[in-house]
């Protein structure tokens, strides 16, 4: 049995498409951002994401608000990408021996507050002693026009919501031991989830969508994959921060490259019919407050061709697993 | 804010009512087995439930099969104590480094099977690496007649499913080194979340109802709290396995002792109106094949007063947290 939503390469995948292929009918909606269930008139969306202390924060970096924040943004981003509006959050969390209880609050006022940011609230949670930190964050919302990332066709354009690259640009001043600037660490540790944009885009014709939590350069590779399509994505015309471009410079990479293959921006990727252009994407603007890029177009075919300075570019995606 | 289902006694319960304190509106039906949310004509129920190597489980006792089944059945019971149908489940999973791809396809399998055998399926799920494995499940179902914990009234009597114990005496032979019974490594390893059995109770006027996960000792205190009464319950009367009650001899401990603040049992506390009797209990056992046994009353008051050999007896939970 075939994954309803083919996924694109890494090792978190390859485990994705066993476990597909073992369940068969018993799991025969895995690989798109959300899972989406149909109760009475209601579709409703689905989708589970855990943060891990060590894996994908610090708690030298980042406040025990903040990881609570960050968990919940990472779980919302998927309704975002679904084209969902949040109902609410479930939260298990795991908490390390040192931790006092002030923290195990501050870790749940942080959940709380980036779903409350979108209209939901927390539905429930569960705490359990563990050897670190980790919040799964399971979401839930109401979704009335659902884009998977299976519906790209060729002709479609290639736009990203925002701008890219922050997070990555202060994860490597964390890892080299420098601060990272404001506007960079609060781009990784409050990230918001495009809520808005993501249901202006369902009602405005999107065809497929699915945020960047592990990089453009992974995540394109997916939405090709599902929509069974090529794309081409032009990097130097990506929207980067200044963070990220000088970023880029210190760790001698061209910034299209740098915000590429930076995970965790949180920003949507669409593929938009060919009547959408840009008087479109500055009414998206106008209306949702975050800028809305085209970066590159939809192709019979396969896989993701990037081209930077006019030459074609084989990227990398952010694994966690590496 | 006071939580809409107020807990008992226990570091863990202390924190949620930290947490309920702080999120406020934001987090408004904490306390319950699940939370409810109205889409459309549809009741639906969810709940987390988080599953830790070394806090809930040991490597050493359990197959990765089976550390799946435990985990995803462990939440499901969440749902036969809503009185709720499975839709299907969420899976997120950190994945110690030493682990291989077949650990993880494994854990997979056996979550699949749990939420199969109750007719649901496996909706999405994360991977991430992490220190340990841990198994976080969310849960969705559909709830017809949800049965909160907040419904007992005094006059009411008290009742549960299956048999208690043996889950108990399964953790206490491996603590002490020793190889368990095969039924009762079978009811820790693989128990059965009592979906029919609470869809059944919910049909047929249960007032009150949760999952004995903590067992009785705590989870009576739940019960009683949000239902704001008191609740007598005779130890002498449950049902206790076999292995529980040799068990039981082993450590020294009353049998009814033993089972009460054993864990893991998922089996449902219930709080049923004056004229449910015996032979609705029989009957209760025909159509579904588990037994039900009249435990106590529930009164006018607050608290759990417990009474073996007709004497008062303080019993404490089962707390991850100590």
């Amino acid at each position: 049995v075939p994954l309803t939503f083919p996924l694109g390469g890494g090792r978190e995948f390859d485990r994705i498409r066993e476990i597909a292929r073992v369940l068969g009918a018993g799991a025969a909606q895995l690989g798109d951002d959300c899972a989406l269930v149909h109760a009475d008139g209601a579709t409703l969306a689905l989708s589970t994401d855990v943060s891990v202390e060590n894996v994908h924060f610090r708690t030298e970096w980042l406040s025990c608000t903040e990881i609570g924040w960050r968990a919940a943004a990472g779980a919302l981003s998927d309704l975002a990408a679904e084209g969902a509006e949040p109902i609410g959050l479930l939260a298990a969390v795991t908490v390390p021996p040192a931790a006092r209880d002030a923290d195990v609050t501050a870790i749940m006022e942080g959940v709380g507050g980036a779903v409350t940011a979108v209209g939901g609230t927390v539905l429930g949670g569960d705490l359990s002693a563990g050897g670190a930190w980790s919040v799964a964050v399971t979401v839930i919302g109401r979704a009335s026009i659902p884009v998977t990332r299976a519906g790209a066709q060729p002709g479609d354009s290639l736009w990203v919501t925002g701008v890219l690259g922050a997070a990555r640009a202060a994860l490597e001043a964390w890892r080299r031991g420098d601060v990272p600037t404001a506007a960079a660490r609060a781009a990784f540790a409050q990230p918001t989830p495009r809520i808005a944009a993501g249901t202006w885009l369902a009602r405005h014709g999107a065809r497929a969508m699915l945020d960047l939590s592990d990089g453009l350069a992974g995540d394109a590779a997916h939405l090709a994959a599902a929509s069974r399509v090529g794309l081409a994505i032009a990097l130097d015309s990506l929207p980067i921060t200044a963070d990220a471009i000088a970023a880029a410079g210190t760790a001698g990479i061209a910034p299209g490259r740098f915000a590429a293959e930076g995970g965790e921006d949180y920003e949507l990727l669409v593929a938009l019919p060919p009547a959408f252009g840009q008087p479109e994407a500055d009414r998206f603007r106008r209306e949702c407050g975050v800028a809305l890029t085209g970066i590159g177009t939809v192709e019979a075919g396969q896989g993701v061709r990037f081209e930077l300075g006019g030459r074609a570019l084989a990227l990398e995606g952010f694994d966690h697993f590496r």
